[in-house]
């Protein structure tokens, strides 16, 4: 029985959110140029959850935030769109596709480890991300178990306890060098993989590792070879 | 996507908990009749959770109970073991045999639900056990989420909930009459399978539906069968 875990940052490390919404934004609404669009949807992810992390409100689930940054982000475009529509296109978080390493990186992983998701998604959609993109997952850890959002400490302190394990036995794997600082500052150990396409070309934040993160691989494959699994 | 799901009583309805636990019994303890004491050990369960769903003790996990348990059983079989071998001896709860229909039963369900276990056990405690057994999850609900212990509604509740699912688009299934008594009650359909030999030979209660379920099987074959998986 493993005893030790791998935690997974989701967007950005494990899926292209930025190609999976885009994808979804030009079938509803194919008149808008959807990478800007997605863009700009995401870009209202973190002012909306640091409302929640600063304690101006109470915890709500990112499918929540999703679908009130969507509507916020047609007004902003100037776009309009059916309500059933809406409820269809907030849902697109829910069906992203995994980077290649990502399906099989995972099951060589799980020779060695437990493995969840450590996101800022949902429980419910975190899991309909998992059977969308193929990702076998042990535990649904994240947000919602600990009603915070990352990078606050509770986060990933909550995930190494719901899976029995003393934070240092769990290490963090992210894409984004502030995740795995909090984990870090948290207990637990890290792991960075770069994803230079998140953003798509240009990327200039999170290229390299800029802490002493535990392991640094360019992909899961990487990953694992360095974890012998 | 599926867009409905099935949750799982687990202890008794999936995996033989009497046989696994008797066998790391007589291995720790060879002398004892391993059958009585598992069934002793197990005699205490429902008296722990209790005191919690009662409101004289607080929410503790499965796991500490089944520890508590355990030495309270030792006094009364007049029986002593190390610390380090209670603490293994405790954790047998994570290394119980599936029933053989399970692990194929869950692959072929899983074509068209979304599957948890809706247990009395800790998330960690779950995780484990569907490792050693063979269950495939795509999250983990049960007592734990709900910091309350079955039959109270607020357990079947936040399972649906945390799937993000409406009570009625889940169905609880079990081998015990009790269990989905309180699942109809909280909202939920329901599925009886019956596991005559929970208890060994002899067994008196839930050999039969006692409620009006949704579903009736034989097992999850049969299950999978009657929802067409």
């Amino acid at each position: 029985m493993p005893e030790e875990a791998l935690i997974f940052d989701v967007f950005g490390t494990l899926v292209d959110w930025r190609s999976g919404v885009a994808s979804a934004v030009s079938r509803a609404l194919p008149k808008l140029d959807a990478l800007a669009f997605a863009d700009a949807w995401r870009g209202r992810y973190d002012p909306a959850m640091e409302e929640i992390r600063s304690g101006r409100r109470a915890y709500a689930p990112l499918d929540l935030l999703h679908r009130e940054n969507l509507d916020a982000t047609l007004i902003e475009f100037d776009a309009d769109l059916s309500e059933p529509r809406r409820v269809d296109l907030a849902r697109c978080w829910e069906r992203l596709p995994a980077w290649p390493d990502v399906p099989p990186g995972l099951e060589r992983l799980r020779s060695k480890f437990l493995l969840a998701p450590c996101s800022n998604a949902s429980v419910a959609l975190s899991t309909r991300l998992a059977r969308f993109a193929g990702l076998r997952w042990d535990a649904i850890a994240g947000a919602e178990p600990a009603r915070a959002y990352k990078p606050d400490a509770a986060v990933y302190r909550v995930a190494a306890g719901m899976l029995g394990l003393p934070p240092e036995h769990v290490t963090m794997v992210a894409a984004h060098n502030g995740d795995l600082a909090a984990a870090r500052e948290a207990g637990l150990r890290t792991a960075f993989i770069p994803r230079p396409f998140e953003h798509g070309q240009g990327r200039k934040r999170d290229l390299l590792p800029s802490g002493p993160w535990s392991v640094i691989a360019e992909d899961l494959h990487g990953l694992a070879d360095r974890l012998e699994c």
